[in-house]
């Protein structure tokens, strides 16, 4: 048995350029999301696209890949600010997502700054959304504070 | 220019095991998204996860690629459902996203099952999600309706 399987449904209605769809998750945390082309490609406008939901994606699980790898190390963090910015981009005339940037600010006790890249280096390997964004190119920064 | 790019924040504070993080994407749309190691990995309890935000991801960034490749048949959707079911698994003893399986029901006036399912196929080839989840299995799955 895996150790979690999780969906998500869209309904699309119409052409792309036209139409529109709502994203709904099993959970029922996301509520119900509109999405367009024209918010995914232009000023999103307040909607939510696959961008957005990919960096959300992201970023949450490198906050618990770095969580985890923190511990191994017998440390805890106060306080882990992870953002991850994705980037879709026209490769050979086709809309592509090239990039995700991962930005790690942290509040760690009881380490230093050369420790804590070293950390965050093993959290990179091991997040699985980042082995699973195999198609993008993904960077880390981190920052550890005070 | 890029064509896009969307961020996310997750901020995580304490461990793996009894620390808990929010996620919020920076158009809103999301709200702010409780997320927790058991919530991922047992029972959601209403939470969302990793795993949830990459299908909602798929699915969306699916029901447009389909959208679109309809429409270079001529062809306009009156309706698409796109599940994408995500599943986590241990592989060589760490979590990884193992497989995205996508299963499409379409009501498209015009067409037949099999050149609906010749489509679906050219959808999965451009859709951005599936070839940033490079390091998954996905799989697709269509029927047409009627």
């Amino acid at each position: 048995m895996p150790i979690a399987v999780r969906t998500a449904q869209t309904v699309w209605e119409g052409s792309l350029a036209s139409g529109s769809g709502t994203v709904t998750g099993a959970t029922d945390a996301l509520g119900t999301l509109p999405v367009t082309w024209a918010a995914r490609t232009e000023q999103p406008g307040g909607k939510t696209s696959p961008e957005e939901l990919a960096a959300a994606a992201h970023s949450s699980c490198f906050s618990m890949a770095l969580s985890l790898a923190l511990g191994e190390h017998k440390l805890t963090p106060t306080k882990l600010t992870v953002e991850a910015a994705v980037t879709l981009d026209e490769v050979d005339g086709v809309p592509t997502v090239v990039s995700s940037a991962i930005t790690v600010n942290g509040e760690v006790p009881g380490t230093d700054a050369a420790s804590f890249q070293g950390i965050v280096d093993e959290a990179a390997g091991i997040c699985p959304i980042s082995r699973l964004f195999a198609g993008a190119n993904i960077t880390v920064s981190a920052t550890l504070q005070g």
